[in-house]
């Protein structure tokens, strides 16, 4: 297919490079920065532009990868109205494309993207919804040529998906800065963490989380948990953070202190 | 060295086999349950006894691997008192040896166990502590002899290690927990989820998981929050963790709603 790639953030430079490397060929690049738009048209041999009227009107697909906020501004600056366009946002219902186009879709990926590593495309999950059969089947053979995890899902549900992943990713992530600071207070490396915590992330590779819960508030052993709540004294968010996750461990597994 | 594995779970099992890949001579496992000791002997080649009267006094080295709860009450019955000892606890002080023994100390692997995964022992960090130099010595060669991230640490400092590590590990796995629910809510996969929280493990193994921080509280993105707020209304014990853990996020970075 011949893609437009609108954005040039993580997500536009990572799916842009899936693309080409399945074969596809990037037409162009539009974003508001020109130095990104340059670098990532560089990475992905394509023109760029950073206006939205210089657009090619010339491709088979166009794929906005901007942050939520900015999708519906783009929209109603886009000329481009006849051609299959996408978003790959998990927030964004399928409707903001409705009153302006005919041919559209969503394509997210459900993954963090970061600029300096790599991610093999073909384990990340996309989710698929379309306005039509035309698109559903065009989206559908560009999903599976870069990815073997393709999925149609609705609106609705892939807003409970990025709700999901905003616990699984974004949380999860909160709680390493929040040990991160811990090890830090007490000058000792966060290495020392760094194994356990790819563990912990191995093990619901195969498993289910619920059955891999352990910890004090799981065995239900309150003189830990009060000697953690008064090292934490100083530290009044956490200490409602740590409060807060074991009475939910203890509730969801039915334990009593 | 010739050790005594005093305990049958999973620490025990993962650091006994550790032990006898790195060539050291497991003489017996103690263990209140028949059926785990026998298992556990089996696996390590050596003898089980269940009771603690029976634990033989020719070793180099006694490892208590039990439940925190129990060391103590294991401790007050073991009549060996004058070989090396050390527990395995995150969170027990080294002083629940000082009345009763000489040669002690703390062998504290900082992972998480479970009975049927592999664990590489020598990228476990193992945080030692010793009542004296001799201990001190003994331990740290078999620490290196499984591990190649070996650190004296304080049990004030372990106790901080072990804080941090319910954060880590036990935390980080009840919001995949409520991830899951999520998901199952409406019927969808949790496979959908696993790339993620592979990548949400393997960035912060090189880079610190505060510059890895992003969604929406992050971006201060109020309209998102706020629809994931409405979104969780069933479930209000999940509604009261987004909302604490996006009020951190937001105040840790300087974020205003």
């Amino acid at each position: 297919l011949k893609v437009i790639l609108i954005g040039s953030g993580n997500v536009a430079t990572h799916l842009g490079s899936a693309l080409m490397r399945s074969k596809h060929t990037i037409v162009q690049v539009f974003s508001r920065s020109e130095s990104a738009a340059k670098k990532l048209s560089r990475k992905l041999k394509c023109g760029y532009t950073t206006d939205v009227l210089s657009i090619s009107s010339k491709a088979d697909l166009y794929i906005i990868a901007l942050r939520d906020e900015a999708i519906e501004i783009f929209l109603s600056q886009f000329p481009v109205t006849g051609k299959p366009i996408v978003h790959t946002s998990g927030s964004v219902s399928m409707n903001v494309f409705k009153k302006k186009f005919k041919d559209f879709g969503v394509f997210y990926p459900v993954q963090t993207f970061s600029m300096n590593r790599e991610v093999n495309f073909k384990t990340v999950p996309i989710c698929l919804e379309a306005g039509n059969e035309l698109t559903k089947k065009k989206i559908q053979a560009l999903a599976k040529s870069i990815s073997s995890s393709c999925h149609f899902i609705d609106s609705k549900q892939r807003k409970q998906i990025h709700l999901a992943a905003v616990f699984a990713n974004n949380f999860s992530n909160h709680l390493l800065v929040i040990a991160e600071n811990i090890m830090a207070h007490q000058n000792i490396s966060f290495d020392l963490l760094r194994p356990l915590i790819l563990e912990t992330a191995m093990k619901v590779q195969a498993k289910s989380p619920q059955d891999m819960q352990t910890g004090p508030a799981m065995r239900g052993d309150l003189a830990i948990i009060r000697e953690h709540l008064k090292m934490l004294e100083g530290k009044p968010g956490f200490k409602k953070i740590y409060r807060l996750i074991s009475e939910s461990i203890a509730e969801k597994n039915g334990i009593r202190f």
